[in-house]
């Protein structure tokens, strides 16, 4: 490693590209086959400058956790334009949803796997994420409702229980949608809408699905 | 421990019991904090017999996980009637599934959060019965559509990704219901139904939700 160029580079700058490399070799290899060795080799540095920098493989975790969920998070809001009509938004979003993780598969192995799968504090990096993109769902569930005048009538558990569902279908279509080829983005987020939105929409309008008598 | 009776009781029986203590002990403390010694205790043995019937920790845990998950596709199969209408099937699949996870929440907090935050092999079991579960709701899917006439119009591909979302969904709400005080199973399957069915429902129906104009 020692005709690495480690010169006139901004710590900020080699801090990323450090990060770029983490994510994707804890993405490919998983958080326990990923070396610090592999990890530095691929971001160009020496591995003490790894080290120096990001202090030990927990800490790099965590930092690419954070710096992931953050851009995930970004991406969606960053796609939806709040002034729009619900399913706009909703399809905004997923779509914005979608190319993200399409377009950062190891970020999106990152987050959805290797952060649950190795136990705390890096679950708890993703749990935050997760009630944050809940929070922005079932936001944009209860202006649909009021959209559709049924704001009183439809029960804020109800609501909290949809915005669950529809993260969760997210996700599950997301981790899919990565290895079933040749799915765009696009694809999965009509999918989703479909599935969701049909079925909001009819709720909205109260036509909600009745269960059968016992 | 050497007071505890550990005579005249099948092996099969002895564990079983220690299987039940061993879900309860990692679904409450999380697999890496839970103790042999916390597990040998609550299932009245001693720690040694333990280890000779289960082997490991390891070894128990992935036994856990094999018993739980048999038992939670089994319930949602014996609870779904094949020659029943495609809606009814997924309204019975979905009670029977919220209800095993509200009933066992131990057993569903070790398949959907313990299994799958340590790593392989548990993770991989995971996928086993996941997979299963997929297939059961896609095969529900294409029947329903077969129902509705429209067999060759609903690609392969969306199937499958609807049959994605859907367990995304349960999964995701599974997890919520058993956490958010007062939610029934009921209440859970019905809120799901209302999301999925009814957008299915438009599905099959050639009511698709249509993209806005770019």
């Amino acid at each position: 490693m020692g005709t690495v160029k480690t010169k006139r580079m901004p710590r900020a700058v080699r801090e990323q590209q450090m990060l770029d490399a983490a994510v994707e070799t804890f993405g490919r290899r998983g958080y326990m086959a990923a070396s610090m060795d592999e990890i530095a080799e691929l971001a160009g540095v020496s591995k003490p400058l790894v080290y120096l920098y990001l202090n030990s493989k927990e800490d790099l975790f965590t930092a690419c956790i954070r710096r992931e969920a953050t851009a995930l998070v970004e991406a969606v809001r960053t796609g939806v334009r709040t002034d729009l009509p619900a399913d706009r938004q909703l399809w905004d979003g997923l779509r914005a949803f979608f190319a993200h993780t399409a377009e950062h598969p190891h970020a999106w192995s990152v987050l959805h796997l290797q952060a649950r799968t190795h136990g705390e504090p890096f679950a708890a990096e993703v749990t935050a994420m997760r009630e944050e993109i809940v929070a922005f769902v079932t936001q944009l569930i209860v202006v649909a409702a009021r959209e559709a005048h049924r704001d009183p009538d439809l029960p804020e558990r109800e609501v909290a229980g949809l915005a669950e569902a529809l993260v969760g279908a997210a996700e599950s279509l997301a981790a899919w949608a990565n290895t079933a080829d040749g799915t765009t983005a696009r694809q999965a987020a009509a999918t989703l809408m479909n599935f969701a939105w049909a079925g909001l929409g009819n709720l909205m309008e109260s036509r909600p699905w009745t269960p059968p008598e016992a």
